[in-house]
Order: C-alpha cells, then sequence, then structure tokens
C-alpha cells in the first residue's frame, strides 16, 4: 500500500479505536469500507450531481455540454428532481418496510400467533390508541392491540384518499393546512411510494416543482412509517428510560461470546437480547464468561436504548469489530448492512448470520427469523455465536476505547425529567429557556458515516461547537453512534464542552431530579426510526409557543448522511418546517433550479430547506445562525405584538 | 448537420413516413429524439451493463477492474440485480397506477360519482366478478360493480398476506404451485412494490437469487395490475370487437382539427372521442371539416380497438406528427410521453395538453381531468383544439402514407371467430392446428421503439419471419401500433407473407365466419395492458392441452422494448413459462451470474427464459426455434405416451 493511500485511509476516521484497527491492519490487507471508498475513486460526477438517468433502457442519458436533453426530452431538472423522488421513496419504502413488520408482529401478538412478545407499555398503547381516535376506555390490551393495528394498517393500505391517520395527529394545525394546500398530504404509505414511482416512470412527470412536491410527500409517508415504528416498539418492548452503558471497540471482551446485533429492527434483537441472557450457561460451559451483545448502527440504538446493550460502532466502522479477532457473531436483520462483512468476516472466525428474507448475503448463514418462533431461532444465533466462539483459533486485539454512555431519552422520559421543574407543562422548560436566551434552540442530529467525508469527524465537529454555543442537543441512528463512541453521551461531555447556558439548563435538570447519573451532553434519543420523537418535540414546543414549526428555533442536521431513509427524512423535516443541514451534498447540484428549491424556495412555501454544508464548522456556524435568524424573529414580533397589540406575524 | 449524421438519422427508422418527415426536417433543425439519441453517444457502459450502483449516496459506485466492489462491498451481481428489481417496480407501479385509476372510475361511477360513464359490457362485469368468486345471481350491475372494484383494490391494498386473487384466477394450477414453491406469489401490488423497493435499499439484500425472484414477484405484481386495467376497461368501455381503421402519418387531415390522444388510460380519451363527435359543429364554424381523432401509444391503441380511431404515430415518432405542421393539439394523460414534445410543439402552433396530476410538462396547458367532470374537461380539451386550429400559420405538409388495419382482437373476439369452427372450444382451433403442424405455435408481440436500433425494423423482420414460417401472431402496444402503420394488420398482409400454414389457418377461419373485412396477418389484441389477452390465450391454450404453460408452444417477443413496464412485462411472461426474446439488451451483462439465470437458469425453474437478440432476423430463428423445440417435445412426450401407456413426462 503506498504511503499516500495510507495517510488517506488514516484520515478517514477520528475514531482512535478504528483509527488503531485501521493502522493495524495496512499490512494485514483486509479490505474494508475505508479501502473500498478509495478504490471507487473518482466517482462519475454525472451521478454525482444527479444528471443521469437510467429510468429507461434507451438510456443510460447524461446532461453534458453537447447533449442538454436524455433521449426523451428530459432536462437536467427532470433528470434531478425523478432522482430524488426514487430516494425519498426508497426511504420511506425501507422505514415503512420496517414499520409494518412492527405493526405485524403486535397484530399477531395480538391473534396469539407470537407467544414470545407482550404489551410492554399498555399506558403507550392507550395513550396511542387514543391520539389516533380509538375509544379507550373499558377495553383490555389485546382489544386495543386489535384496533390500534388495524388503524395502523389503514395508513398503510388505504385506497380510497382519506388523510393519513398518523400525520393527522403528529402535527401541528399550521402544516395539516400547509400540507393540504400543497397537496403532499398523503393518504397511505404504499399508495404514496407506488403512486411517485409511477410519476418517475419513463414518459411521466417532467415538471421539477411537481416532483420535488412528491418528495416531500414520499417523506411525510416515510414519517407516518417512522412514527408508527416507534409508537408500536415502545408498546411492545417498553418506552426506553435512561440507561448506563459504554460504546467503541474496547465492549468487546475477549473472555466473552461476542454477539453483534446489527441493522434495525427490534424484533429480533430484543429476542437475542433475552436468548443470550437464558443462554448463559451454555456459554460458560464453552469456556466463556458469558454472552456479550453488543449494537451496530439502529438495531445496536434500539437494544442500548431499551435493554442497555453497549455500542461497538457505528455504520461505516461496521467491519471493524470482526477484525479484533473477537467477535464470534454478527446477526443482521434489516437495513445499512454492508455485503462488505461477509467477506471480512471470512478472514476470521466470526460467523455473519442474515435471519430476513430480504436481506440475504451469499456465504453468510440464513435463520430464518419468524414471530411465531422468535426466541427459539435467537436461540440458535445464540448457538451459532457459542459454536463460533469455540472456533476461534487467531490473535486477539481489541483497542481498549470505550466510553460512558447515558441513553434511553424517549420524549416520555426527557418530560419525566423537565416535568420536575414544571409538572404541568414540560416543554414549557425548553421554550423558557430558549425565551430567558439560557438556550439559543434546539439541534436534531440524525443519520448515518459517509466516507464522502472523515468517519464521524462532522458529527463531533458540529455538535461541539453547538454545545459551545448552549444548543440543547438530541441524537439518533449512527450520529447518536458516533456522540456514544467519542463520549458525548454522559455528564463528563458537559462540563467540558457545554457553554454557560446549556450548562445551568442541564444542572437545572438535574438539580430538580434524583438522577444515579449525570445528564449527557447530547439526549440519545432512539434509533432512525425515533426521529420522531424529536419531532414529537418541536411539535409540542411549537403548540407551546402558539406558532407554527417554522417559527421553532429548532434545527437538524445529518452530518454526514449516507442512505435513501437520510433523504425521506430530511425532506419530512425540511415540511416541517425545520433548517435541515446535510452534510453531504446529495445528487442535486446538477440542476440549478433543483437546487435552489431545495435550499432556497423550500423555505418561502415550507419555511423549511436544506442546507448542503460539508465544512462542519461552517455548518455548524449556519445551524446557529438559523436559530438565531427564529429567536430574532420570534422575539421582533413578540415586542410588535406587545407594542401595538396585535397578535404575531402569520409568515415567517 | 454532417452527412454522416444525416445518414445515421435516415438509418434510424424504416417508416416511410417517418423517414420523409426526417429528412424533409434535416434542414429545419428541429430537434427530435433521432437527434437527441445521437447526441447522448456514446452512452455510459457502467449504466447500460447495469453496474453503475445510486442507491445511496456513497456513491455513485461503479465495478471496474480496479474495482470490484461497491463502497458497502457489494458485487457485480448484486448491484445489476438490485437495479433489475427496481425497474420490475417502477413498471409494475405504472401499470398497477393505470389499473388502480380504472378501478376507482367504475367505483365511483357505482357511488354515482362519474356522471359520465356507465357500465358498457354487463355480461363482462358478469363473468369477470364471477370468475374472482363472486355470487353474481340475482345482483344489479351496480352492485356487482361495487363488490368487483373492492375485490380489485384489495387485490392492491391487502396486508395480510393471502394470495392476490386475480393471479390465482387468470394462472393455471401448475403456475400457482410454481410461484408459491419459489415464494414469489404477490399477495398485492402495492405491498410487493413497496417490499421490493424496500429489499433494494441500501444495506438490505446482496443475494441475486433472492433479488432475481423480487423482480418476478414484481412481475407478477404487474401482471395482476395489468389483468384489473382490462377486465375493467372492458366493463367500462366495452370489449373490443373488430374495427377498420388505418395507420400511419397520412391519417392527418389537413382539412380537419387535427388531435393526438396520447399515452396510455381511456378514462380521458374515450370522453375525447365522445367531445370531439360532438363538438364536430363548432369545429365546421372554426372552417375545419370535423374533429379528427388519432392516436398514440396505448391511448391510441385504446381508441383503436373500440372506437376504430386511427394510429398517427407510435412511440419513437410521437414528435412527428406536429412537424406536418397540421397538428392542432396532442392531448397527453400517462406514461411514454416524451418531454420533448413541448419544445417541437412550440416550432408549431401545436398546442400539448398534459392532464394528470403526476404528468405536467412544462410550458404546457394543463387541464386537471377527473371523473367527476369527465367530459365537460375533455370539451375544454376539443375548444383548445379548435382554437389553436384558427391559429394554423404555417406550411403543411403530410406524408400521404398510410394503412389500412383491422383491429379489435380480445380474446372474446376471436374465440368468437374460432368458434364458427369449433363452438365448443374455440381455443381447441388453435392447439389443433399446430398438433396438426398447420401452425408451428404463437408469437406476442409486445412493447415500445428504442433507438439503440431501428425505428420498427426489428417489429418488422421479426413478424415478416414468423409469418412465413405460420407463426399466429398477436400484438399490443407499439409493436401493434409499428404493424399497423407498415401495413401489417390487414388482409393484404396475409397474401404478401403469410406461408401456407397460417394462410389456410386464417382461410378457415373467414371461411367459417361471415366476415366485412378479411382478417389480418397480424391481430391486434389492444395495449400494453392487454398483454394479458395473450395471457389468458396461452393459460387456455395449456388447459386445453393438458400440460402447464412451459409445454405450449407459444413465444413473446419486444423486439424494441424501451420502458421499465417492458422489463416487468417481460419478467411475468418468463414467470408464466414463456421464452421471452428482448431485443434491446437490458441492463444486466455487467453481471455473468444475473445474465446467465435470466437467460438459461430461468428455464430450468420457470420453464420461461429470456433472449437478448438484437439482430431481428436472428431473433425470429431463435423464436423458432423455440416453438421447434416445444412442439418436438410435446410430439415425444406424446408418442412415448401412446407407446408405453404412461402419461405425459412432468418436467421441461
Amino acid at each position: 500500500m503506498s504511503e499516500a493511500k495510507k495517510k488517506k485511509d488514516v484520515k478517514r476516521t477520528v475514531d482512535p479505536a478504528c483509527l488503531e484497527v485501521l493502522t493495524k491492519n495496512e499490512a494485514g490487507g483486509i479490505e474494508t469500507a475505508f479501502d473500498r471508498y478509495l478504490q471507487q475513486q473518482p466517482q462519475c460526477k454525472f451521478g454525482d450531481t444527479g444528471i443521469c438517468c437510467r429510468v429507461c433502457i434507451q438510456g443510460p442519458c447524461r446532461i453534458t455540454n453537447k447533449a442538454s436533453k436524455g433521449v426523451c426530452g428530459s432536462t437536467a431538472y427532470t433528470i434531478v428532481a425523478r432522482n430524488l423522488v426514487r430516494a425519498a421513496a426508497g426511504g420511506a419504502s425501507a422505514h415503512s418496510d420496517h414499520g409494518r413488520h412492527i405493526v405485524l408482529a403486535l397484530k399477531h401478538l395480538a391473534e396469539g400467533k407470537a407467544p414470545d412478545y407482550k404489551v410492554s407499555d399498555p399506558e403507550k398503547l392507550r395513550r396511542v390508541a387514543a391520539k389516533v381516535g380509538i375509544e379507550v376506555e373499558g377495553k383490555d390490551d389485546i382489544t386495543l392491540v386489535k384496533e390500534l393495528t388495524d388503524a395502523a394498517l389503514e395508513d398503510f393500505s388505504r385506497m380510497t384518499g382519506e388523510d393519513s391517520k398518523w400525520l393527522t395527529v403528529n402535527s401541528t394545525e399550521g402544516r395539516r393546512k400547509k400540507f393540504k394546500d400543497c397537496n403532499i398530504f398523503p393518504s397511505s404509505i404504499n399508495g404514496t411510494i407506488v403512486e411517485s414511482i409511477s410519476q418517475t416512470h419513463m414518459g411521466m412527470d417532467a415538471d421539477p416543482v411537481s416532483l420535488i412536491f412528491s418528495a416531500l410527500r414520499n417523506g411525510l409517508a416515510d414519517y407516518v412509517g417512522m412514527h408508527i415504528a416507534t409508537d408500536l416498539s415502545d408498546i411492545l418492548f417498553g418506552t426506553p428510560k435512561p440507561v448506563v452503558s459504554e460504546a467503541n471497540l474496547g465492549v468487546i471482551d475477549a473472555e466473552c461470546v461476542n454477539v453483534a446485533v446489527h441493522g434495525h429492527n427490534p424484533l429480533l434483537s430484543e429476542m437475542i437480547v433475552r436468548a443470550a441472557r437464558e443462554m448463559k450457561d451454555e456459554a460458560v460451559k464453552a469456556g466463556a464468561r458469558e454472552v456479550k451483545l453488543m449494537g451496530i448502527c439502529c438495531t445496536g440504538n434500539e437494544v442500548l436504548m431499551r435493554q442497555g446493550v453497549p455500542i461497538v460502532s457505528n455504520f461505516i466502522s461496521q467491519e471493524l469489530p470482526m477484525m479484533t479477532g473477537a467477535m464470534d457473531a454478527m446477526v443482521v436483520d434489516v437495513q445499512c448492512i454492508m455485503p462488505g462483512i461477509q467477506a471480512v468476516s471470512e478472514c476470521f472466525h466470526t460467523k455473519i448470520i442474515t435471519t430476513s428474507p430480504i436481506v440475504k448475503i451469499p456465504g453468510a448463514s440464513h435463520i430464518d427469523f419468524t414471530e411465531e418462533t422468535a426466541l427459539e431461532k435467537a436461540k440458535e444465533v445464540i448457538q451459532l455465536a457459542i459454536d463460533s466462539f469455540k472456533q476461534r483459533s487467531g490473535d486477539i486485539d481489541i483497542p481498549q476505547i470505550k466510553n460512558k454512555v447515558v441513553a434511553g431519552f424517549s420524549l416520555e422520559t426527557l418530560y419525566e425529567i423537565l416535568g420536575k421543574v414544571n409538572p404541568d407543562k414540560p416543554v414549557k422548560v425548553i421554550t423558557d429557556a430558549i425565551a430567558a436566551g439560557e438556550l439559543k434552540g434546539v439541534c436534531l442530529f440524525a443519520g448515518c458515516n459517509n466516507l464522502k467525508g472523515v468517519h464521524d469527524e462532522n458529527h463531533l465537529t458540529i455538535a461541539r461547537e453547538l454545545a459551545k454555543n448552549d444548543v440543547l442537543m438530541v441524537a439518533t441512528g449512527c450520529a447518536a453512534g458516533g456522540y456514544g463512541k467519542a463520549g458525548l453521551l454522559n455528564g463528563d461531555a458537559v462540563e467540558k464542552y457545554a457553554g454557560e447556558g446549556l450548562k445551568a439548563f442541564i444542572k437545572k435538570l438535574e438539580d430538580a431530579n434524583d438522577l444515579a447519573e449525570k445528564l449527557p451532553l447530547i439526549f440519545h434519543m432512539g434509533s432512525c426510526v425515533d426521529n420522531t420523537r424529536a419531532a414529537d418535540l418541536y411539535i409540542d414546543m411549537a403548540n407551546e409557543m402558539g406558532v407554527d414549526i417554522p417559527k421553532v428555533p429548532f434545527v437538524a442536521s445529518a452530518p454526514e448522511a449516507m442512505s435513501e431513509k437520510a433523504i425521506s427524512i430530511g425532506s419530512w423535516n425540511v415540511a416541517m418546517g425545520l433548517p435541515v443541514h446535510v452534510g453531504v451534498v446529495p445528487p442535486v447540484q446538477g440542476s440549478t433550479l433543483v437546487d435552489g428549491v431545495a435550499r432556497l424556495i423550500a423555505h418561502d412555501v415550507y419555511g423549511g430547506f436544506f442546507i448542503w454544508e460539508t465544512d462542519g464548522q461552517k455548518a455548524a456556524e449556519k445551524l446557529l445562525e438559523c436559530l438565531d435568524y427564529r429567536n430574532w424573529k420570534n422575539k421582533v414580533h413578540k415586542d410588535t405584538a406587545e407594542k401595538f397589540g396585535t397578535t404575531v406575524a402569520a409568515g415567517w
């Protein structure tokens, strides 16, 4: 390997544990995403800017100086917008497919067909059911589960055009009107997705605005699927409460049977947790201390939030845990599972176990996971891991790097903590702190890793800068994973990074609560689908402030966005009215028009808009500017209202 | 324009009318698809062979000598298969979206919300309802429509996993078992599509076989959507009966208000036909003889089949009718509408009118077509056309080339004709003719145009060769359009091109029937969705022969495939057990494995398989070989059975 290449490799992560593994591997020659990214350079500029069209087999067509249109006559704006719609539909499909599995599992539970599952949070069951308009009085859990899952399935499947129920009850009045006015209110998730795929078929929509609105409609369909996934996961597995755990490669324990759970859906991983506990004796018999679970990506977040399972890696470094030589099995469910893990596993004794009928990897073991036999299948997985442990042969070298993590901040938990300060209106503790200038606002960090930047660098740079500037931060997904590994999800980080206002705010909460652990710098809200917890927060803030979401000092950032899911999450947050920073430029810059709509025009229509900024420091500045601007405007409107006795202005 | 370029242009169509327009335009410089295709050369080989991945924004990734995997570790087979699944899902989405509109229109009719529509074929309503298991006895039309549309909507939306009803009742017992065994039996259309988009999200399925099966499942979902579209269109607008019309640019009449209907969905165009007739006086007042309608693509086929409206163009030459200077309006609904038509229209007085909320073209007029006010909206369209007629200013130059077309061959109509020979078992007339060696078999021609070949050349070459070899031919879509323009859809063509067997077979039908017109060489079955009529035919042939479809001497060919719909149609025909020729190599050759599965392994599993062959003559030979092989094998099995008293062998 050339010196130049080594240097580049090294520069592609700021995680010291990953750096250690990658550096040691320089001679070893095990190929990871870090290598493959370099091999893919230079990447195609047509695809990268969105002006490559492969919608029909007259193509591929590319917009060039020579050819300003595809064979059919599509211009750059049509091609870019069409690709964007399909990406948003991709994200909505993935999230909603996950949501659908949760709904069906809960439905099967009520039908007696999922014996290993139970209603873990009957209170949330009642709350969610009541919220979507189901009469809860006098009904038992099973009846309510049946009615709730039927209502949820309706939101996936209805064909008759009525509004999505989940979006109706999980938005503000202003947003509902806006979505209707702009004709982006989805009826059903599946209907929205299929129609948009049809809309982007050859010879269909050529109008970029119509297409961009369709991308937003898919975003909102995505929101529905995600919200259902979170709501029903909480009902099934319990609403997260504070947990203490740790993160980074150092959580791998040479003396244990190490099993990584990877993917997104808690249906399997929750059973794995149970199976691992129940099978401790088998592990001991095999010479291990116990079965040690650890998480990657959002399955990791799900079991961290509810079971305290530590995080071993976020997305881009998912191959690295195996390179310690001590990973006995990696069991995967859905999404963000690099096929590359299989080749790496084959250099070690690690067993890769796939479990979903639509996620198979040639060469990996496959256990067909079903709810009917969930625990039994989970035990099969653990048994495979124990067998694999017995076959360990190579050297073990685990970076001794890990950090303490305090997680589990569902909105309910956050409100419980805030409620100790203001029992009547927990959310007012935040809006008051903003009004008083203690906090500048709130930022949601979400999303992936992407080697177009340096692994975890943007996540950390932006968060530290926002912390210094008194921004209350919540995080999900691989952003949260990155923070956990870097030690930002614990109380020490507050001391180290928080500005005076944020410090005071957090101290106020700690003083009012009797907490075993200090509160963290960033509140881990869960997996990707749990971004809806943050939406619930900004909806409550808007209602509390008496404004619509575009006036709430709340921003979102996906510092290292990678997947189609990130595109759809970004889309719904923009439609909801948030400034949304994306740290990797998505393939839209081939059309000035589409790019302009995303960054500028969206603001006029929705109050939300996109910010593309690959530089972490600059991104932080832009996010802070957005918060300053909203605070300034709210103040102007308030002052004006007080002075002239008018109500606050309607525009943004 | 360089001489070389001119020559290439000239070579890109075999249609003399198109050639005339293109040649006259050489100096004029109006840009059409023929020019844009050349501007796009050379096309990207990564996209063309399927090894470009844009599923996530780590990419685009390309498989090269230097990089055998994408950033995530996806290999060529995963990338190619994933792209294929998304293409099949694109086709299924488009067709089913069309089908859904028909279902909803019929449902709204029953609810009194579509006053301009009626049940035109109550007999077919009863037949289809009974077929899908609805008790028809004693029920009126409206009740049946409600029950039938509810059943159809179920096939779009069900979430609980039961088998698609339409596929169940429109397949053979053998196929149903095969689809179940291979786990490709779709439950709902929308569920299948969304799951497959999820399956192809980043970090999901990497297994090419699992992915290819998903493409086939999408194909079958496509079949369901198409079959519903055809069944319910017949109920709404009448099951086609033989009509006489004409085709090619010569149908444009300088003295009339010329209106082209273009797209796929008959909901609007049927109303346009009515409006055009009712508004003759307005046209006369404007100085025209009448409003003359003509069709492009499948909307054209729909109104040709049921109303005798002539065909003016098939897909690739859709811009050319305007270049005669006499096209007053082109009204478009959905699919295969080149955005390029708008720029061409702006060189003339032609008005482009879009009518679907998901098909808009910047610069075009838009009339929001709804079923509630269908006729009124159709009249607005005709009024725009009449206004446009008054604004004619430029020269008019219409190629005087057109051919007689005898069309309208729904399966019902075909069986009525065959039924005069064998009233008990019309289909036996075909299977007997094959058994007797009079016919070699049947070929379905379907699909688009694609400038990767020469416009209409493959369509004509293959059909003429098959005619000579006594193959009974049915056609749909732009294949049928090509045949119509070239004069193959009339009786003269039988004289000119049919082999002795085919000639005798057609004569036998003519002798038994009292027909006003001679039967054509190729039987026009309708639009793209009407490919299901051909499926119904081969299902009946299989049942009549006592074998499953893979033994029926029936082949399909898409000589100039272009759209994702062609990919999904091809997929379901392969799953049904047909050899399917595609005259443009789809983007699969970047993976030997995927290519091999499509061309070879599919045969072992499904009995159907793909043939990629861009040369028309060779394609014809391969199709004939397939028919010969099936006939030979059937004979061997029959002889063996007679000799040894066994039943026919089970394999294929």
